[in-house]
């Protein structure tokens, strides 16, 4: 059993200052979410001014929503400042296979910028794999295009490989992969689709968590995804039957707040599957 | 008696992915209130990829708040691009009068772009039609422009028929108009004016119960403008004494969330008047 | 004693119309602090529409946050705008010292623009004062880097004699000064901290109360800080242990709306200093 617990624990305690270059609909929670965890965010998008904000981060967060040349440039300098550094980075394609813009801009960052992990749903991982545009928007249910979680899991541990990285499937079960490993992780609400950017956010956690964790880069992306998923459980259990999706999006960013070490280590729900 | 609970129904069955190209203060509501109605929001505003992201959606939202050359750029691609497809395009004239840069660009958009509804206050309305700057800001009361509600009815309804266009002016009571009918709803509470973007969340509202109910336009126009003042009545019921305009935004996304089909047709309350 | 109640009032009495150009993370709620003040935001950023914008509104609040060189010169234009038709002007130094286009824009805007007030933490405050890069992200905290509350306070004295405006120094306890007096504010809780924005709401609070008050801006500013920091108590007062940062932000913006002039007055914790 891996100590997830410890993971969380020490990005209480090492608050790592994470850049994050997100989209205009989901910056704030990013921001919030990295606070309730224990971190710290900075938030630059300008290619003027990113290497130096990178610089003086601990890690890197890119998202490609409401992308533009000139975020896309931006995102491109950052991470290789941040790799040059040996500050993680993290990747989350969003609405990857949505436009030739979004395609060529993920295909040019997965060439020239190594990612500490990737997170996406499946379509948005194939589009980052083919190269090719995807169907359904950016909050696709996965279900359908995906098949089976061992299918899944295989899938991901070779997109692990080609990348060198860690590689988040979010779907109805999560599918957290290395080259040589694949977990599905169970935690999480069906209800967390309905907040916009709860992908978003779970990425910016697992920044928090690699940056605070470098040695163990897997674990800490497991304990990010679980942490979420707890936090999704917690936050639907908490709702009146009157409270919707406003206020789930608080109550889960509430619960990342809250979660203990100990919360984390009992309320993990996942497997090693391959 | 027009059947408003079957537009919101329609909009859960059919899920519409709309395309909204909104503003850096209200987009995070928009996309929430998008998937609180049941539908399913998709934000992309750059002139590179918005005619993809249209042509993937189902329909188009746009939105003059926070304008700038390229966003306007943006706005009239992708509506050229839904027009040609034939996805209904839904306009929000934040602040159409306040500049000339957002004069140019309505008036641009309303030459060569075809509006299924355009929803705004009265001096936003008015700034439309003069191709002319008003007073005060994009919360303008009402009040002190719009003399009595017969009257912004004909307004409403020379406006839409100049347009072709189905036209909400929203205000202490909303009008909704086509070129022959127009409707008053008393739906609603003053203290909705205290929660920014109220006004883009009910076009985005409009623009999911628009695209699910093409074949009646003004009826989706009516259910989505009671849909959104009956669940600002049932947040203003919610608000304890030490509860303020916070709380209420989120209360109000929750109430369109849970707002069911039987719901909206007991407490739509709207007169036709023309 | 002053009477800060009566700034409260003022601020609800002319509900001034504040022009924001602040960032992507915090749009929102400062727009909604705004509202909750009793005043009324205005959001336009783009160089073309700025100075009409600002022409039309009563107050400007300027932030640093997401700097990008269109919002640097938006930022100049509307700043100098304002001081051609004598409304206030505040700035927000975001990050003052994260990267040279921060430092210069600061240093741009100091010598062209004249500032009602200036709120930022002691290294963002340092930063504009010496035009260097300072350490540590947007959030740092002032402790280590500020000392005793006396050498604050002279610091923050020199600071708004050089520039001729008020300024205020975020930290464990807020330093308010002008060039001959300085103030010490107890109000507030740490755990405003874990709320991102909390500081740039807290400007566009400030220039509310500036804008209504400008017969005396010392003590507008003073009852800004004062308002802000009873509402961070007043929030932290509600929390339950499973409600985190995401509740504590609604709960602090829901007291600026409710706060009665008597309670601030009776609230507020300060004193004079220097």
């Amino acid at each position: 059993m891996m100590q997830l617990g410890n993971v969380l624990e020490k990005v209480k305690q090492k608050s790592p200052l994470i850049h994050n270059i997100t989209n205009n609909v989901t910056a704030n929670d990013c921001a919030n979410i990295l606070l309730a965890c224990g971190a710290s965010p900075i938030m630059a998008e300008d290619p003027l001014e990113v290497e130096e904000v990178t610089a003086i981060s601990a890690g890197l967060c890119v998202n490609l929503g409401t992308l533009s040349p000139s975020k896309a440039e931006a995102i491109l300098l950052a991470g290789k400042k941040a790799n040059e550094l040996r500050h993680p980075v993290l990747l989350d394609p969003v609405g990857a296979g949505i436009s030739q813009l979004r395609i060529q801009t993920a295909g040019e960052l997965l060439e020239k910028v190594k990612f500490a992990a990737i997170r996406g749903n499946i379509s948005e991982i194939q589009a980052l794999v083919s190269g090719k545009g995807s169907a359904r928007g950016v909050d696709a249910e996965a279900s359908g295009a995906t098949g089976q979680k061992e299918n899944l899991a295989v899938f991901a541990r070779k997109v692990a490989a080609k990348y060198q990285t860690v590689v988040v499937i979010s779907g109805e079960s999560d599918i957290v992969a290395d080259e040589k490993n694949a977990y599905a992780v169970y935690n999480g609400h069906p209800f967390m689709r309905k907040v916009t950017g709860s992908g978003c956010q779970l990425t910016s956690l697992m920044a928090a968590c690699v940056t605070a964790n470098q040695e163990k880069v897997l674990t800490a992306v497991l304990a990010a995804v679980c942490w979420m998923g707890i936090c999704g459980e917690k936050a639907f259990q908490r709702l009146t039957p009157q409270e919707g999706n406003a206020t789930y999006r608080n109550y889960m960013i509430d619960a990342v707040c809250r979660l203990t070490p100990e919360e984390l280590d009992a309320g993990a729900r996942y497997e090693k599957i391959l």
